[in-house]
């Protein structure tokens, strides 16, 4: 049993968070920003701006002070990628030096295209533990069924971020693979945004699972070559990930794909909706011509997405890599 | 370019594997039995019990003597599993020599729990080759976009199938891993089950995709003991073919899986149905208990399917093994 554990990030994944490993710690801290959300939490055990109708359990204390997590044995991190960094640059001078941090953003920093562990490290001199699994936030707030996968290079870190999720509702698969599992984060994008685009161009189901099929493999050869294991993308970060990225309409990349995939192009700005899943495109292209890597996979959602050719001939030019 | 492939068996798939290879052969000699389907097919071009609305190409030739095949150079086998023994030991007194026996029927033999391709073997004394793929009949019989995999001891043999049946249009996968190509065929019924029943109970999407991944990883167990090669797994025969089976509502082994899940059980007899999958199941558990394998997969679909236990409880102790 933990006594202090800290989620920085009240949205939908640290609430889900913090409702999963509240029953292995006496208290979790949770950071907020926003004071009245801070507030409301507490007051009322609802968190409003995202599951009005959940209530929390009673040890989730929020707080928008990061000094209440200085003495908190493992801190997750539930922000978007971008804001990492600055994050982990104020909780340097705060955690103590058993803190582990766990990552569970999804993304590579933009311009430097670096993993958020590598980040975390830069800033925070620790390596980071890193989470990633088939979770929807809305399902593991009623602690329903889940599992993740996790990794760190540091085996004491890695068993205690194992102990404070495992439950016997949320199952955990540990690993050192922290660059595969990072990896299958990021490119699980993309395949949602090709399976996407297969769906909204209406292709015949073979063909989409033919391609999903190459997809699949394209990705292990990707990891092995960022330096990974191959092996990871069989685990919840990969194959459940995957598949829940995919086959169900709850991710926004899954859209941004069947929307591309019926020729309508988004007015993101009109809509106030950030696609970041474009983003993950323009990033993963430059790092595959970096690495000297052909993936088909990464050519035809940039094909789509970004330069905009017609989704059938982009499918035929992918087709024919198979 | 063929001179004579021959299919046997003028169903479904028989119909799809012709219209497939046709490009390929001068002529695609399709054996039916009934003499009234064989002039159904010469006389108006289309197969009236199977695909009503789609014209056959001009070069598939109906009959219903097998021995029109003799001088084929290629027999693809697509006929219910149970049937291949016996037809196997007609056609080896008819084929030549170099011909090459296909089989498209997944499954094993009851009784013997023999591949189809040993059961082949022991009747024509030459190495089959077997397919294996995410191939919707109906979708090939209109010559859209599919794959599969196909796999033989004998690389000639081999390298003649993936002539006969490669085309801008339909990408083949060749190797040598006959054992794996052949389970993956087999499992992906029990697979298909397993998510059928997660659905048919309305588990949360989490649960079923995190069940989804250790299955997926105990597929690659089973065939690994089984003699097979785990990567197999990853071909269209496997992820390609198990997703299909698995997502989509064309399997009938699905289906068999969503009704126990809501707790419905078919009268078969009545129904005039037959669900292949429930022999499947049990074949494997006998399999499993000889090779000494824990298979959490298995005994959950056994549990529910043939045990009749309360899927909510076979679910919980599948959970368990996560």
């Amino acid at each position: 049993m933990f006594s202090n554990i800290g989620v920085v990030g009240a949205g939908a994944m640290g609430t889900a968070i913090s409702q999963t490993i509240c029953d292995n710690t006496q208290k979790v801290s949770l950071y907020a920003r926003r004071e009245e959300l801070v507030d409301s939490i507490n007051t009322t055990r609802f968190n409003k701006d995202y599951f009005p109708n959940i209530r929390l359990k009673d040890n989730i204390i929020a707080t928008n002070d990061l000094n209440d997590l200085k003495d908190a044995e493992i801190i997750f991190l539930t922000l978007p990628s971008s804001t990492i960094r600055e994050v982990c640059s104020q909780l340097k001078y705060i955690i103590s030096q058993d803190c582990v941090l766990v990552n569970t953003a999804k993304g590579l920093e933009k311009g430097s295209q670096k993993r958020m562990s590598e980040v975390i490290m830069e800033e925070t001199g620790r390596p980071a533990c890193v989470l990633s699994g088939p979770n929807i936030a809305v399902e593991m707030v009623e602690r329903t069924f889940s599992s993740a996968s996790i990794a760190c290079e540091n085996k004491q870190y890695l068993e205690k971020v194992e102990k404070a999720l495992s439950t016997f509702r949320f199952k955990v698969s540990a690993s050192c693979d922290v660059i595969g599992v990072e990896y299958c984060g990021v490119i699980k994008n993309i395949i949602a945004i090709s399976q996407g685009i297969c769906e909204g161009m209406k292709i015949n189901d073979n063909a989409r699972f033919s391609v999903f099929t190459k997809t699949y493999n394209e990705t292990k050869d990707m990891i092995e070559k960022f330096g990974g294991n191959r092996n990871t993308v069989d685990d919840y970060c990969g194959f459940g990930d995957i598949i829940t990225a995919s086959t169900l309409n709850v991710s926004r990349n899954h859209t941004l794909g069947v929307l591309y995939g019926q020729r309508i192009v988004i007015d993101e700005k009109a809509s106030g909706v950030l696609f970041e899943g474009k983003n993950t495109i323009v990033i993963m292209k430059k790092l595959c011509k970096k690495h000297n890597i052909d993936c088909a996979t990464v050519d035809f959602t940039y094909d789509v997405i970004i330069n905009r050719i017609n989704p059938k001939k982009a499918f035929e030019i992918f087709w024919d890599k198979l």
